[in-house]
């Protein structure tokens, strides 16, 4: 890998500081080359594309402006801070962004200084920044500045809306840059988003007031005098009270600022500066702005993968026989095909119509897939309301954001029975967005929750197959399916769906000594080690558990009859997880096997390609081989 | 226990049905003989108190109005539903209201077709009612109304502002009633609540509207004509859309209106129930209306439990020797203490200052500990950006609504290993409150996190060691402590603090054969049972692991060295808890005793008095005894 050539200022840029040294002529010509830098890097070396894209100027204004990092800068989600990244020391190492062992896509404290709060998830900038400023508002640092760049796709989650209400009363020198796009991933959606066009068009709020004023100061004031200074006193305390949302959280509003123009941004941040109090600068910008493909494909280009900078054209796998397809699209198909079906099933999804393939729904059938935006909890608690009135509904939720609604499966779906399912995608190790987006707890916070059933398919006919399951009418209980992201292993995988006992398991194979238990899509790589095996005459028996809970007891007790070695492989955590649910059972009932315990070890994994992480877990095909000849005593072979 | 006696109009009252065959003028009295059988009824068997006084006629009013259970009416949080408990069939059994066996202390489904939506956390009820309003939207049930009543502390959650930004962009039939009352179960604290006064007094924003458009009409229009036209239009799209911020999020806005005028109240909802969309009706109550002492301090008579209903005395045990503290107000007191010593800790609390004793804290030290309302999410990312800035938090949240702020734990503290310190309050079985509030599962979904430590004090002291331990410079680590509700054990409680090395357990007595591991306050239930035991010359060792995560390894290993029986014992969950923990290490080490886990079952343990939910779950001092008869093969005796 290479590093990649930077414009002939960008060059000189290793710090801010250096950033700061240019006039402020020279700051397009900046944004020009970092725009460029990143479209080189990023079509040759993948990663998040368009938001970056999208806040160049912003990026550079910032750094320009404000005196990082003793000045506190938080990116919310952290896809658009490839800019961020290049001007703070990272640009002769960007060429490594999200591969193992170098950079993280995402701001990250143990990076650098500049990151000054590690995210990945979105919405939680505001409540980081408030607390960096309270903190210096208690140290008595007056001069420091903390700043949270937020886009309007991360303000429909509850969170920021929780830091506004404590912001706007809390007195500490705040700024919020919302970086209005009107984009999550896929196109933004809610209430907000069509707010914040409205202020940004025609009957812009300080048009309005500009009007308002210009009409107060033209009345013939002897005729009505009393009346204007009555209603001027009422319009001051509405309008710069409650006539904005934000003024009506207790901050000042400034904008909408063309996010584009630099030296306009540049001008606005610095009169910012010395404003005390929490303050928020609505700004205007074009996710893909200068890449034209991106500007006009916003979702497509979020992160397409490597591509030709020139041509635009994406590259792709050469596909020569058949492939499996991807766990999502199984997903999205099969919801289509249930719901022609079945007329109480409905979709939802929290902001990931693409990522999940809701989407494929949600365009055959618009009124009953719906994305509620970045609002993981209220897709939990909207799915209960539906449940209760006789609506199917597959929640789906990607593992790492189902930590957000965790409260909301426990106290509004599982207390109630209600039968939810919840499709939880990204299950175990994403890989390239790394430990923030791994799915690495979720067997271990499910399976503790009374009344769930939690299951994983080991392939794509079984992720059918549980699918159809979870929406019989004589399956009324709240039902969790885990998948991985990407590719299963069926190229074929239409197949004629049919209902799965719940809480059973099935044995893939016989064998000796040793038995082999799996849970979802690592029983193929237990299926890859048992052939390895076999060609040094060493047989395992395999069984799949395909649900977590409730375990298959029967199978438990086969299994703990007839073997006393177990190997346990998962991809998630090995605390608390399949195989502390294996164990639950084995000394229940008073059976005392060997079990080792392969899946995500209690530390945090880092990004790099899942087949990668798989290898450094040792729960890929090669560690399991590993885990049964140690067992069986054999020696590890050189290999 | 017997019946209450009701007044005579209420006596008729089986049913909404018979409440609408009333006439309006009789409303009044229903009004005012509910209120009075709330007191009657709490003064003698406790429970929560001010906020049903406060609803007592939009209670009356929502069930005259609405064809109630046809029409669905969620209320939020659940305290203040008492009166539509009483109107809805279970006036005659009032009196079991929070006790064993009897009615639960919240709406629940399955206690009646009135009580749509289970609720005892806050916050949920806008997205449940629009689930509801969605599904009858989408089965053509055009006559259905669903209504949420949502008081103004729970509106300070990010779930409800989730659930606006939906609503306003479905078109759903939901009507939003929301309590302002100024309260959570401490007074309410954030801009919403400053904003909500201000609509209500003076720059109100009707007024205001009146005003302006009374304004317009005054205008010499042929001076002015063209300016005045463009802004009316201009006032109209920002006064409509706009200036109030439930407009701006697209529900139409109705009030402030007086909740406690039955008359009025009827004439509004009645106004309101043909309105199509999204609306919100802001309606001014007083928590404990109509109790004079409940009105006045609002906090004490949120749940006062017993009292004197004539001269308002609250009954207290009558308390003879030095009792222990509760574990709240060794927290209370404890925080205090270091913070004197220690200028860097803060302490955080969302909205339960009185209830978890931070307020000793925020009395002393108000620029020290702060209260961020009903918004555990921001909670904990606001002490992550603090944690940043060196400052050491103490984030003080009941167990199981830190299932609110999961993500935040893992995503913004525990990946970036940042000296958070959670005091998990309410942790175990809760009591009355129940199945809702259980701290059942902290444990299970807290050890499966990396870098955190886990965890729990056996009685005062070790609290207090435990809190010195976790704000010590050389323990920079999430530190999670959790402790029940109630008091400890120790009368003299004050004792000097000393740091506990982390991952330390502390035999308490050796035995013979069996040894009782137990976590937390329960190990108290084990020093009573082998007291108990000892008088049958059967002699258990006794182990406080005092650390869930790590665990002692040098004292686990000298335990499954020395006994090949093993009891655990925890109030949490035994699905993926602590007895896991000890199974993960023992089958890690190749260990095998006999293991019994006694702790709360995979199932949902109700409401009760703890020691009756102890004796139920078997972890109480005689279920721990009879646990280790049975492991010694001593026949149970009769007791």
């Amino acid at each position: 890998m290479e590093e990649i050539a930077a414009g002939p200022l960008l060059s000189l840029i290793d710090t801010p500081e250096d950033l700061r040294k240019l006039n402020k002529m020279q700051l397009q010509q900046v944004c020009n080359e970092l725009r460029q830098f990143i479209i080189d890097c990023v079509s040759v070396h993948g990663g998040h594309f368009g938001a970056s894209l999208g806040v160049v100027e912003l990026s550079v204004a910032l750094h320009y402006i404000y005196n990082t990092p003793d000045d506190q800068l938080v990116w919310d989600v952290g896809h658009q801070a490839y800019g961020h990244k290049i001007l703070t020391g990272r640009r002769k190492v960007f060429h490594t962004n999200r591969k193992y062992g170098g950079l993280s896509g995402f701001p990250k404290r143990s990076e650098s200084i500049y990151d000054t709060f590690g995210v990945g998830h979105s919405s939680t900038s505001i409540s980081a920044a408030l607390g960096m400023a309270i903190a210096s508002k208690y140290k008595g640092e007056n001069d420091r500045r903390h700043i949270a760049v937020i886009g309007d796709g991360a303000m429909t989650a509850g969170l920021p809306f929780e830091a506004l209400n404590h912001a706007g009363v809390s007195g500490a020198n705040l700024l919020v840059i919302l970086n209005d796009n009107n984009m999550s991933i896929d196109p933004n959606v809610g209430a907000l988003k069509e707010y914040l066009t409205d202020i940004t068009t025609s009957h812009s709020y300080n048009k309005f007031r500009d009007d308002v004023w210009k009409m107060l100061g033209m009345l013939p004031t002897k005729d009505f005098q009393k009346l204007a200074s009555k209603v001027e006193a009422g319009l001051k305390g509405v309008l710069s009270k409650s006539s904005n949302l934000f003024e009506a959280l207790g901050f000042r509003y400034f904008g909408p600022v063309d996010g584009h123009n630099i030296i306009k941004l540049t001008e606005t941040l610095k009169s910012l500066k010395d404003i005390p109090g929490p303050k928020i600068l609505h700004i205007k910008t074009v996710k893909g702005k200068g890449y034209d493909l991106a500007e006009k494909d916003q979702t497509l280009w979020h992160a397409p993968g490597t591509f030709d900078k020139i041509t635009g054209k994406i590259n792709k796998k050469i596909i020569t026989v058949p492939e499996p397809p991807k766990y999502q699209d199984v997903f999205g198909h099969t919801i289509l095909e249930l719901a022609q079906k079945n007329p109480a099933i409905m979709g939802i999804t929290p902001a990931m119509p693409s990522g999940c393939s809701l989407k494929i729904m949600m365009d055959a059938m618009p009124d009953r897939a719906i994305d509620v935006g970045i609002a993981e909890q209220h897709a939990v608690t909207l799915s209960a309301g539906l449940a209760t009135q006789g609506i199917r509904v597959f929640c789906n939720i990607y593992s790492s954001f189902m930590q957000r609604a965790y409260d909301m499966v426990i106290h509004d779906v599982a207390i109630q029975k209600l039968p939810v399912v919840f499709c939880l995608d990204r299950a175990g190790l994403v890989g390239d967005d790394g430990p923030t987006h791994h799915g690495a707890y979720d067997i271990a916070f499910m399976r503790c929750i009374p009344n769930l059933v939690v299951s994983a398919p080991m392939n794509e006919a079984e992720l059918r197959n549980l699918m159809y399951t979870a929406q019989l009418d004589e399956t009324k209980v709240p039902f969790v399916i885990r998948y991985p992201r990407g590719q299963g292993v069926m190229p074929e995988w239409r197949t004629p769906m049919q209902k799965i006992e719940i809480g059973t398991g099935r044995k893939i194979c016989d064998g000796q000594e040793i038995a082999i238990l799996t849970i979802g899509h690592p029983g193929n790589f237990a299926v890859a080690a048992c052939k390895e095996l076999a060609m040094e005459d060493i047989y395992p028996a395999h069984y799949d558990l395909r649900f977590v809970k409730p375990l298959d007891e029967a199978m438990m007790h086969e299994i703990a009859q007839r073997y006393n070695k177990i190997i346990t492989v998962e991809d998630g955590t090995v605390v608390g997880g399949m195989g502390s649910a294996v164990l639950e059972f084995l000394s229940q009932h008073d059976y005392a096997p060997e079990v080792k315990m392969l899946g995500i070890p209690d530390s945090l994994v880092e990004h790099g390609k899942p087949e990668e992480l798989h290898r450094e877990c040792g729960y890929d095909a090669r560690g399991i081989a590993e885990a049964v000849r140690e067992l069986t005593g054999v020696k590890e072979m050189a290999l």
